[in-house]
């Protein structure tokens, strides 16, 4: 039905749509899921890791960047488009500290990262980029912040969110268990717990990475996530074990 | 039927079309509904929210943004084209203030606004914007304005009016309800109800701004949206009854 | 049979047609129909005004647009076009106020006007204008003088002239009953009347503007307008009335 | 046969045309018909004007254009084209008084001309100009110049000729009829009769200019081609009556 | 068999042609016969003449140019854009007098104009040049040269060569025909003779222009043709009276 | 089934792939193998040399070129391609040198050559380059590195990978037999045992250079590299023989 | 089956080819013949020369060109792009004299040449060059080199090798009599003999330059190639007449 709609870059088809756009969402979709959950003071960005090929060393295949030293970014879809977008928000930092002499907010930077989403699909001669991006951090108010970017450049503020894989499933398990004002712990232990409706290999491959009232990332261990999966797996038997009985009765 | 011309960016069909334009108008009739009211010394515009995810932070999904202290813009469509066209204007505001040393009249920042649109369906290498967008402000003379623009660069004035989705129910809504010199109460309701016809789900997914003679923007907490809201259905109520027994008779 | 010649940008067909600047008179065909005429010494334009909505605030649907304060130009197709063009006439008149200290004579804003849309018809990445534009004003030799152009970029003076909708059958009208050397009114009422053989809802869907020899723009009142009409359907009646008899004759 | 080798701006055809410059040819076919006479120390044009409409005002449609004080230009085909044409003919010859500080002389402003046709003919991204242009004119020499471009960019110097619709016809009728040395009246008559095959509509549909050793323009009055025009059709009577006792003989 | 390899421009096809290349040749094949002799110390390039129309002015319809004072050129093909070339050529010949203090050497101003071809064969955006040239001239070691170029930019030094229509032809009876150190009469007759073999009409068609060692051309009269063309047709009879005899014998 | 999304160079196809990035690939999988290992502190890059023609000078036929005095690169695929690369990579080296006074660290020189080719898919009117490359070298840690790049611009840090043809089954014996921290002639035997399970021809056919923590570059001499093959055959023999007598019983 | 991958310029086909370099290197294998053989202290190329015109000046139709006084450079394929590249590659070893004060090395210019020949593969809007080319000359090292280049840009160093026609054919002969060590004349013969492995008409049709320690390009006499050829036909003669017998036996 498409036609030939879909093979010139910058075009609208009959029923209004971008084809390029909705393709390169396509290419978000397979890439590794990424959760976001924001806490009462603390945000947190979950990635599943690409099950890393066994002689890989995985310091390179970070999904989770710093843009400055109080926002970070994760993101779904093409890494190497990733990290073009990365750089470019990385300049946009440092520039605006020099000329305002102060940090970028986090709804500065991530409307310009947006920005350059939505250029690439209103010019000829480039593509889209094929990436979705969570971005976290902490302004001057002491509050956490979340976004979201999307391949045609729309960006909006979440409470918890995720992109990529079986994004779709991870957000309603978000809804399902989402709570106002939670401890550093609960939320960490909520972004992993969604993380795992997806990945099934448990705690080696997922990357942790929050941020708390003092703006500093903090990049969780893999002992510390097994100790979440860990607890997370044994409340989930407790809760089996009581869901049996009442099926019994 | 359209054979091949809708696929080239600027090229007419032979019975004088630009597909591309009406492509685009078919991205802003798939947007939320906005309108705008104009009344005695006000001037009001309503937004249908899209019913936001459970978790997504509503304050980053605003339909309704300043241009300058004057001059507010509502759209129906792409909303990443929007926030370009809304930065473009914004700047041409700034640029105004600096060069003339005034503010810009709301018809100014209006064609200034479809002149960029236009240019957009008119150049290669380009795609027309996918956003109609509805105008509000006061100029010095006190006079409440209503402006809008669509995809192809044409603007009009309007005492009131309704673009995106279902905006021709809409407008006969309006067109059969309208009366001049509304106070501000009315105005406001006027909207409301307007909106009432397409949004199912009340209150919650209505957003409402408006200015009075101060030329300042008040946004309507979401409780005096409800107050409204429950008002017109108390009107309704009455109305059918009063209509019930008229028809028994 | 046009094949695919008319779907590039700036080709001759084998027969030597181009079939964008054909398309793009398509399109000048949709738009209202508009009328000039010449008399002793008054020149004037009357434009079939779209039967506006209800609410629309007619302001702003000005076909007839101020270039210089000696010429105005009337225009019939894509109204977002026609801006563009105006402007860029505009900009022409100011410019050669600065450099000649002279204004402009409307032949030469007419030249200009006709290679810019010429232009548009001859690069490749742009399209053709979709307007033919009326010019009428008064140069320092105090005669009227009634320019067109159309999107071919070609330009002609005439005595009365008609575009857009309908445009051959007023053509056909304004030539059985032009006489030379007609008086203001005289003028004004043959532009009506002839604008009344296109136009069913009477005088409030018609706006005239007129210039004497002060080069002045006059916007006629709707009541003239309605005055004017009314005396063309008396007339009207009464020639019936003389046509019966001698019919039963 | 022609396939899709006609579509391309810039190429040959497997036969060695190309195709773009032909279909020019034929926008240049269908233009009004343009004579070209040298006589003794004399040179006309003669050219076909389109039966006006009746309201038209017939100032502007010269296809008789100056170039400078002693060269002037005719053409047949778009006459948008063609003014465009003529402007930079224009410039080139003003920008050659101030450069050589002399006047062009008339073989090369048609070189000049001719090059810039050719030029449209092999660079992409624009169309070939649709005229062919008679230029005529005097040199310090004072010997009568009538040179002919056509849209491939070729040129040529004749003794008359003709070009746009039916030229084959009159061109033929020139070569039967031209003599050597004619007086300034001989040559108009040769014109005029030259046209006379091609035009029904006599003298009203015939402009004529013409330059004489003095280098400066004349164009008849429509009375001195009228009076042309009845000698020859006295002319043409009194052979037909000659023919008429040579048949019945 | 060629599908679609043609008609891109600067594009190889499976089997390493560039077809545009080609189809410029087809032009070359289709311009009149053009031939180029060197005889002791002189050189001759004979030219077929297009029958001129009766009343053309053959002054402008020359084939052979002059590119600088010792140096000439005569062109088959598209005469419109061998004139591009030869502008190209003579400015470079002025050029290289002003910076070099000397004038260019033929094989200099050979391998340039041949590589102006060849650059339109590699760049998109423009075709092939549809000319291939004879270029004859003299340096200072009062050597007579002969060179060709084609449209692919390739180029040769001859001593005798013909190009255009029947080159082939013309070519072979060159190859029967030529004698080492011929003096300027034979080497005139010579090119005639070869140019007869195609030309049905005689000398006025044959225009000749020859350089001997002062390096001055010299264009000769059509009486001095006429000349040569009487020996040789009395020659010829001659033969054959000769060949008669031998027949009957 | 991919229709005609891959022939245009920067497009999403409906599922999210970008075929010339995947069509380059093909052309990394034509390449000869290359195998990269990182020991305790040693780093080693294998290259299957291809059958080097008979006459070859092999000196030229280099898969593993230097980029900076502690740094140096393996490809696999088009070996013109590489040399760009290369080169752009060993200009950034120098320009580094010269503007932080230091050398690139391995993993900054990688990332740039991985962002050249990310830059290669996302703009219009290049391809992507046809290349992989493993990237080894020491920075001032004394830490040996080894990193990947692909035609996508994606780059990965490994601890032992491989390139080129059957890179599948080479990277799978790596994974089945690397051992942490192993001796340099551990790394060595590694690198060419690897190399082995695709390079049928033995020693000649195997280029091997090597990087302790002098971060000098090695190359080992064919004679050392056939020792270690030889090597390697014995193991594999007596393996073989112990294999036999267990099957036996 | 290549279907349309291959008419686009710079883009891989499914299985990583880029077809416009194989279709180049088609026109390269139409080329005439080109040799290369290194001996102890000299370098021979030999080329085939077409077979000339009777009439045609072979002075220009040279296919070995000195780049600078110590290289040189024979090519097979399309003569226009060689003389285009040998222009640029000329340049370059001018610039080199002038910006470092030496000469370049044979390797420096060979890969200078290869570079421009790659940047025409990978950008748009040119065709890459359609030649290979054999470069040979002495470094001060006083060791003699042979390279090769092809369309894609690779270039390798060579004993001996052979380009264009047959040139598979060539390769074989040169690898079965390839001698290291050879003195001038044995290198000669050798370059001669594989000739005649393509060339029917003898030594007319071969051309032969050699360089020796000096590093003075010396370009052999007709009447010593001849001498070779005809010693090389001797011993043709006797080692048949050994055949023979032996065949006998």
């Amino acid at each position: 039905m498409a036609g030939s709609y879909d093979r010139a870059l910058t075009i609208f088809s009959p029923d209004g749509h971008l084809f390029q756009v909705d393709y390169a969402l396509e290419a978000v979709r397979k890439g590794s899921c990424v959760v976001g959950v924001r806490g009462k003071d603390v945000v947190v960005l979950g990635v599943e890791k690409k099950s890393v090929l066994k002689l890989q060393d995985d310091r390179t295949v970070k999904k989770i960047c710093m843009l400055d030293d109080h926002v970070c970014l994760a993101f779904a879809g093409l890494s190497a488009d990733a990290r073009v977008l990365v750089n470019k928000a990385r300049i946009e930092c440092q520039s605006h500290r020099l000329t305002v002499e102060d940090a970028v907010s986090i709804e500065y930077i991530t409307r310009h990262i947006a920005g350059v989403q939505q250029k690439y699909t209103q010019s000829g001669g480039v593509r889209p980029f094929g990436i979705s991006t969570l971005i976290m951090g902490f302004d001057s108010d002491k509050v956490p912040k979340l976004y979201q970017t999307d391949p045609s450049g729309v960006y909006s503020a979440w409470k918890a969110n995720a992109i990529g894989r079986s994004s779709k499933t991870v957000r309603e398990f978000l809804e399902k268990n989402y709570k106002e004002d939670m401890t550093r712990d609960e939320t960490v232990k909520l972004a992993i717990k969604s993380l795992l409706e997806v990945v099934q290999t448990g705690a080696k491959n997922i990357e942790i990475a929050l941020m708390g009232e003092d703006a500093k990332i903090q990049r969780l261990e893999l002992s510390e996530v097994e100790k979440v999966v860990a607890e997370i797996e044994a409340e989930n038997e407790k809760e089996k074990e009581k869901a049996k009985p009442s099926q019994q009765q």
